[in-house]
């Protein structure tokens, strides 16, 4: 039915990020802020009088600050009023969403220049009460009940592909040690250090102390000691998941034609699609997560590209093993064959198939509401040029961001180009 | 900088509501399934498998459910998985600004079939807890903070028009003696008895008990006495606000050339608008809304109409003040006159301006999300003639809908048309 080519084309001029992390004295003003002027900074001509709208992905600010009606607030914090100011919720999908929103209203004629942003301020909660507001993300009425909270729907997803694909929690593992290792990397990550890091300090610790010091030889060894990395909700261990996180970032979308107008780095959305489930019970199967599948299937589509056409991608890796059903759904490996992937480190920045160079949601963080528009301030990076130690060789001209919402009740992928 | 004209145009195919109430024994599910089934027996030739898309205004399942990312589990409970969704919240325009991005991405090209709707379920909560929900719609460190909750918001807006204007608390109670006159001819509505029933029957209460009878000659001493109609928050009294409700509306948004395929009685978007603003405190004045002035100039603009154009109005009356304000910051009225445009009857059913045919917020209750498409709901029955009792005459063809969020951080202002 709908037409596959948008009637005018979408541009991402500029990005921003706050630092990622658990920062007590911060709101969502503060980390908003933040975002903006370091996407001010990654612009060459910005002018703030030309923004139209602003859209705003944001979880639950309602249960976090008892602060609804976020977007016309953060919108007047900047001195944006009186602009159009929306907030979009799908979850922890709900910035990648907004950002989708923002170009089809860029498309309609409607707006050159929009906003997008997304925020969550998460440590406002004690962790117990965050478990709680995350929840409500997924069906209160059919999942919730039953007493599943998030590593709970993930650990089912992981004990259904390793018993499918005869996986080992090592290809976990694998996923774990390449995200720290890229977020290592990241100044604006959660965690600065790697597996290793933490491997070697503990090991430091226990001479300190006096203690016997563990004798694990390698971050794998360390990963599956129980005394290293604690179980969650078997097989995801602590490892496994991302963290609480507080942050924003911000990306300015533009109509394709005033693009060069306003940078000198712009990005162009050429693809993107989005699709919605029903609760864990209802799907055929817990291997694979069907939304992410029809997103992908919208978005290469409309791209007119292929999986193997992209060069770099930021997928969702709530837990690990939510990113090797990712590499598989978005037809990066066959299924079954995404946890072999990982193992073999086709996923790394050096690898056939780079993903996560940020961190991903594991190290970069996961402030729920700022995921989706985070990632793309990574694709912006990359295929800029721009992301120093992290940057992918190749020269990358295709990039990919994957954002999932629940436990894949919303799935949105947009596939973005840099042209000359 | 935005291009006026769409590119393409945007119909409303059908529309559903469900009764506005309190209904302890539902939750937003069944509200919505009740909407959605009036929506189909609204259409001649509805067909789901041709909807692409479900934008959902919502304020704040999340509080009031314990349920966020509500829209995929409202898409997935009638069967209408994959299709994208996702949750729009401006607070009480949650749903008024849905049904506009709905008609940007159909502008876009992205969708031609989009189901929009609003839902809120607010009984679940105590009313403290639910005045508490609400306030969150307002600026929780510079609003909240200072003790606001939203009676005493519109209370400042009262005392501060009456004070401007000289006017009196008479047009207030007009306007309540409207809108329950117009509300109890509508079904759906969740107050069935005009003031005049309640007035008579607190006198036949009294005759019944053996208690002194009021001597209230008319409506306007009844709501005079603080026996009859209690103070909330000066000038603002019980018959000023509006009710917490259970309800949900939906409406089918099309493309403008398939319009007819679907329905016989189709209205179409031919003007929309949306603005912001910050806390109270930064207005300049608080007898008018700047971002609703705003909304309705670009609207109107886009329609290339006039106030005088429109010929029914469904305005954001969630006070009474609000109306009176709404129909200056609309343009009905000259500012300043509103108030005595109310006593004189200007914005009765017979009036030459009618307002809230429906009842209003005030009458047919205000299920914060769902109030957006309820307002789009009764100017379509109004401009294709199917209004009943409420009809008003003289062949309308033009509507409007007036949708404020907050204390006026949010508002949008949508156009319709009925052609031929």
């Amino acid at each position: 039915m709908s037409e596959l080519k948008w009637k005018k084309g979408v541009a991402v001029a500029g990005v921003g990020l706050s630092k990622f992390g658990a920062f007590k004295e911060k709101n969502s003003r503060d980390l908003f802020v933040e975002a903006y002027q370091d996407m001010i900074n990654s612009m060459q001509r910005y002018n703030p009088e030309k923004v139209e709208a602003f859209y705003l992905g944001n979880f639950s600010s309602d249960q976090f600050e008892k602060q609804a009606h976020l977007a016309p607030i953060l919108a007047s914090w900047i001195g944006l009023s009186p602009i159009t100011a929306l907030r979009i919720e799908d979850a922890c999908a709900s910035s990648g969403v907004a950002l989708r929103q923002a170009a089809l209203a860029i498309a309609s004629g409607q707006y050159d220049v929009v906003l997008v942003g997304g925020v969550e301020k998460m440590t406002s909660l004690e962790i117990a009460a965050v478990t709680e507001a995350l929840a409500t993300a997924a069906d209160t009425q059919f999942e919730v009940s039953a007493g599943f909270t998030f590593p709970g729907f993930y650990a089912a997803m992981a004990t259904a592909y390793m018993h499918e694909f005869q996986a080992s929690r090592e290809a976990f593992y694998h996923v774990s040690i390449k995200n720290r290792n890229n977020g290592a990397l990241n100044e604006y990550a959660q965690f600065g250090q790697t597996i290793f890091d933490i491997m070697e300090s503990k090991k430091r610790r226990a001479v300190q102390k006096g203690l016997p010091v563990p004798e694990w030889k390698d971050e794998i060894e360390f990963l599956s000691d129980p005394k290293g990395n604690p179980m969650v909700a078997w097989p995801m261990t602590l490892f496994d998941c991302s963290p609480v996180s507080d942050g924003a970032a911000v990306a300015l979308l533009v109509s394709e034609e005033i693009a060069s107008s306003l940078t000198d780095t712009p990005i162009y959305m050429i693809g993107s699609g989005q699709a919605s489930d029903g609760a864990l019970p209802e799907r055929e199967n817990l291997y694979s997560i069907p939304a992410a599948v029809e997103a992908s299937r919208q978005a290469y589509q409309m791209a007119n590209l292929t999986p193997d056409d992209i060069d770099v991608a930021e997928v969702h890796d709530c837990f690990t093993i939510a990113e090797i059903i990712a590499t598989e759904d978005l037809g990066f490996f066959e299924r079954g064959e995404g946890w072999k992937a990982a193992i073999e480190g086709k996923t790394s920045r050096d690898g056939s198939r780079p993903v996560n160079t940020s961190g991903g949601l594991k190290s970069k963080g996961h402030p729920v509401g700022a995921t989706g528009v985070g990632q793309i301030v990574e694709i912006w990076k990359q295929l800029n040029g721009l992301a120093e130690e992290r940057q992918v060789q190749g020269d990358p001209k295709i990039g990919l961001t994957h954002n999932v919402g629940g436990s894949g009740q919303t799935c949105v992928v947009n596939i973005f180009e840099r042209r000359g």
